[in-house]
């Protein structure tokens, strides 16, 4: 019995060490297109600002640690095709360019995603860079390094791009965000993204909202300028696309297994595919969005640690199943946590529910311990039942705990009558006497008409 | 309408406002006997340290700032007795000792508890101290600022005596720990105590287990130093009561009102006495234990404000239910945290459960991320159904964040099946990829006989 996985980033190499343990008699063979396995996406704007010191502390397990499991990986090897009938792969040894057909009983498909790069005039320009893999990674650096900018635009303003605008800022360069929506992070409802917005210009990140780059100029081969849409030039060393990613699924598709609204593959929630022993996790697939009950594509390294589990799990002969997401996620920029679990009042009107909504800003502390922080939180109901929708917290304060609270609340269908005599832990260096989560489920509950 | 307000600390003001804001034509009187109400007895120790500069601080609101909502607050009135068939309470003036009958319509007893003083030889010689009002909070200070102690000894391992063995350390005092039973704080399960136990040792606190204080000894009026049941003999300038609390119940008690097993009053979710019109709410009362499905007195600041809250909603003519806790509680002591919430495993097999558990310990963010730092989590759950029962969390890390998610998580009546798919917010700064309770809860499914 031969389990074959495609990728080795979190989902690829969780699955192949969740097979591992389920079934010890599995041969497993993990094929990955990189030089490494198994690291961090999302440690790597530290890594640039140097808040982590060493490239090494973003590498989790090498290669040669899944040896004492008998997972065999095989690096720069790249897979061409997949023949789901006769459950072959074509495998290219990008070292030394040969090929080879290999046979798998079980399938493990976790190719990622990818950066999206537009194409337009400039692009290729020494300066232009991108994050998600380590040669991406490595090639932001040595911008940073060899070019040593002075300024930099990040075109895209979701959590990549205002991460790296902290690193950025303190590496001392002058930095300009753009964003192609009316705000920065569209994902929060308008009037918490505001806070986010301004907090920004506090750094001294310059913003443009509704704006989106057409060109970009160079000169000897390195970027020295953009063009916006709109028109508007400004000189810069660096351009940061941010702009988002797409699935890896062009491997899937091209074998006739079964892509979703989103584009990513489409699993059931066993993370199988269309295609029986073909499992896929990880970012190139769609989940189930538990408040939606619809699918979504909700590329997160931790989801895809989760999903890895779960194929790993049932191609190796066990049966678990993968819930769904709430969309939860977290990101900090400067001093700033911005977080959001469930659905926002814009989502939650355009999913069909009628939702009440609270905004409220209080401290993480007691009022008069030292290093009480702020944060504000938003809240959003169901009108009638009052069951918990979704919840956004923002600013220095514990937004992580906030956020969990509600991540569980979800999990747990309460309502804010529920939660306004939730017993959480209150001392005065943790803690106001009441939660914020209790103060804003109260707020909620005098809305109801249920 | 007469709203009397018997008690002016946590639930007493608490309850007035709420009453206020429910019922605009109230006549609402408060009568306490101290000199102060609305102040923060969980804030005391960080006084004493000088964490918190200021004795203003702790007082949240002061009498004269609720003459706005015309709530009528009587300092230094002490009510003596209570009639519940002519509905009077006969109060004290203790500024010019006159007594006085004042009519109600409807009660809030909110008259808290009070530390237990043994009557023990040496027990009222200067430099005997316990904590709670804020006039034994002053007599504490005082005992320090003149005696300047170089020894104490705190008797009681709560979490009053824990806070305080960290405010006098670091103030510079030689400080010994007395607990009557095998452990520290006897709440966790002894495994977990034992990180606590040794984690005191580092921290030069002398720990005594399983000993009591038999008798204290003076010179000139002051101490000089302990004997403990065993026979030991400890020099020591202070000594600090910490041995636990009763609640001021004797004031219900004579007037009829029912109390409950624990010798606190019975109410029922209403926070209603036996009594009608007669409520009760903080720490002079039962409360109902949401998984024992038993009554446990749980005698807590943050319980304590959403019992008044509902005490005083109920007294203004509105109908809120208060549905009982978890029995969640944190404390700090120096840089380590320790909480729980729910029952721990010991407490799940005394109450007829048949438990399962898993202890883990983790770091708080992603291995990589700067300060990220340890926590020692304990889960228990239902063997067969993997219902969640509770939580214990120890360490320097975010103990308050997995409490919290604990406590939310019983809520929601959820498994260990549920929190190994959770949806929490990851990002290196905040979580390592999989959250501690992902990792315990996953270890738990795999107990399951169910």
């Amino acid at each position: 019995m031969h389990l074959v996985i495609i990728g080795g980033v979190a989902a690829g190499t969780k699955a192949a060490a969740r097979a591992r343990r389920v079934n010890r008699k599995l041969a497993i063979t993990l094929f990955q297109d990189e030089t490494e396995v198994s690291y961090t996406a999302c440690g790597q704007p530290y890594y640039l600002s140097r808040v982590v010191p060493t490239r090494e502390a973003l590498v989790i397990r090498k290669a040669s640690d899944f040896k004492a499991d008998h997972i065999d990986i095989k690096l720069r090897h790249r897979v061409m095709e997949l023949d789901t009938r006769r459950c072959t792969v074509q495998v290219h040894n990008l070292e030394n360019n040969a090929m080879q057909t290999v046979p798998y009983d079980r399938l493990i498909i976790a190719t990622g995603a990818r950066a999206i790069v537009p194409a337009i005039p400039g692009i290729n320009l020494d300066g232009v860079v991108t994050l998600r893999s380590m040669a991406e990674l490595d090639r932001f650096r040595s911008a940073l390094d060899r070019l040593l900018p002075q300024c930099a635009v990040i075109v895209g303003s979701g959590y990549i791009g205002l991460e790296v605008a902290e690193s950025l800022v303190n590496l001392g360069i002058k930095t300009t965000l753009l964003s192609r929506n009316q705000q920065v992070f569209s994902r929060l409802d308008p009037e918490m993204s505001q806070h986010l917005h301004e907090y920004l210009l506090t750094k001294n990140v310059q913003v443009l909202i509704n704006e989106k780059l057409a060109e970009i100029k160079g000169h000897w081969g390195k970027v020295t300028s953009i063009t916006t849409a709109k028109g508007a030039k400004l000189a810069t060393d660096l351009v940061v696309l941010a702009i988002g990613a797409k699935p890896n699924a062009e491997l899937a598709d091209q074998a006739g297994i079964q892509l979703g609204m989103s584009g990513a593959i489409a699993v059931n929630n066993r993370m199988e595919t269309n295609i029986e022993g073909v499992f896929a996790a990880g970012d190139c697939v769609e989940c189930y969005h538990r408040l939606t009950q619809k699918p979504v594509w909700n590329p997160l390294g931790d989801i895809a640690n989760l999903q890895g589990r779960i194929a790993g799990e049932n191609a190796a002969g066990g049966n678990a199943t993968f819930p769904g997401v709430y969309g939860t996620a977290i990101f900090k920029t400067f001093d700033l946590n911005i977080g959001l679990t469930g659905l926002t009042e814009t989502a939650a009107r355009q999913a069909g529910f009628d939702p009440i909504s609270t905004v409220i800003t209080a401290r993480d502390k007691a009022r008069y311990y030292p290093g009480a922080k702020e944060l504000t939180l938003k809240l959003v109901a169901e009108v009638q039942s009052g069951r918990m929708l979704g919840a956004q917290a923002i600013g220095p304060g514990a937004v992580d705990k906030m956020v969990d609270i509600m991540a569980t609340a979800l999990l747990g269908n309460l309502s804010c009558r529920d939660l306004e005599n939730a017993d959480l832990a209150y001392a005065p260096p943790f803690s106001p006497v009441l939660s914020p989560i209790i103060i804003a489920a109260s707020n909620l509950s005098k809305l109801l008409t249920g």
